[in-house]
């Protein structure tokens, strides 16, 4: 069983390193300093969100980051996967899903009553997400605007 | 220009009336208490969303609901309109979309960096976020796991 732990402000810059890991293969471009200060207030126990750290607390192999927001039709609190990354020498082993299995447990927990993604029709991050039981009740794509 | 304010505790009964509405309308069953159970939250000052009531304090003909959540990739808090409804009666008159104009002014002031919103491909819903500056940067859907 991988280990997850709610990151803290000392795992800020092992778990830095990997969110400028994975932005980086999402073709997200954000400075260190304005990265940081946009993870900061999650290590520092914000109502709006949580990082996870996948793997030995001094060497993790991945991270998660879930958004907390409101969901009238769900009922109350609901969880949005924002990242999900894992090192790219240790893909394919399953522990993303195993992740994606034991978060939802502990969200619950937590009074989470939904978890939510959104990912690209037919990619393997689709079927990631369809595997661990995400299901999409249309084909509502997301729509942005920077304010 | 249509008067939109922050929903409070005294607009319940009027606003739980609309949501009934507008989830009648795309489907989402639900029972009266369990509306009500959710939606009270947004009424006394939770961190995690805010329902504004749109025209008339005691005759509203709208009103739209936002939740606050955290994205690391827009570096803030970021909300996501859930809900944005009309009365029939007064629709294709422009209002949503005036609301859909203030609205981001109103929320930047607040500290959010950015409001998403989710809409199927080539409906009058998508192109209603498209006409008020809402982009989606690929075709990512939503998908959702009920914990």
């Amino acid at each position: 069983m991988t280990n997850i732990h709610l990151a803290r402000p000392e795992d800020a810059d092992r778990l830095l390193a990997m969110v400028a890991a994975c932005h980086d293969e999402l073709g997200i471009r954000q400075s260190d300093a304005d990265r940081a200060a946009a993870l900061a207030p999650l290590l520092d126990g914000s109502p709006h969100g949580v990082a996870y750290m996948i793997g030995p607390v001094r060497a993790p192999i991945g991270y998660t980051v879930i958004s907390f927001g409101w969901s009238l039709a769900y009922g109350g609190l609901a969880g949005q996967v924002q990242d999900i990354w894992i090192r790219p020498g240790v893909r394919r082993r399953g522990i993303g899903t195993e992740v994606l299995y034991a978060l939802p447990k502990a969200l619950a927990q937590a009074g989470l009553c939904a978890l939510s993604a959104a990912a690209p029709p037919a990619t393997p991050t689709e079927i990631f997400f369809r595997r661990a039981r995400f299901a999409n009740h249309d084909d509502s794509v997301v729509m942005t605007l920077r304010l």
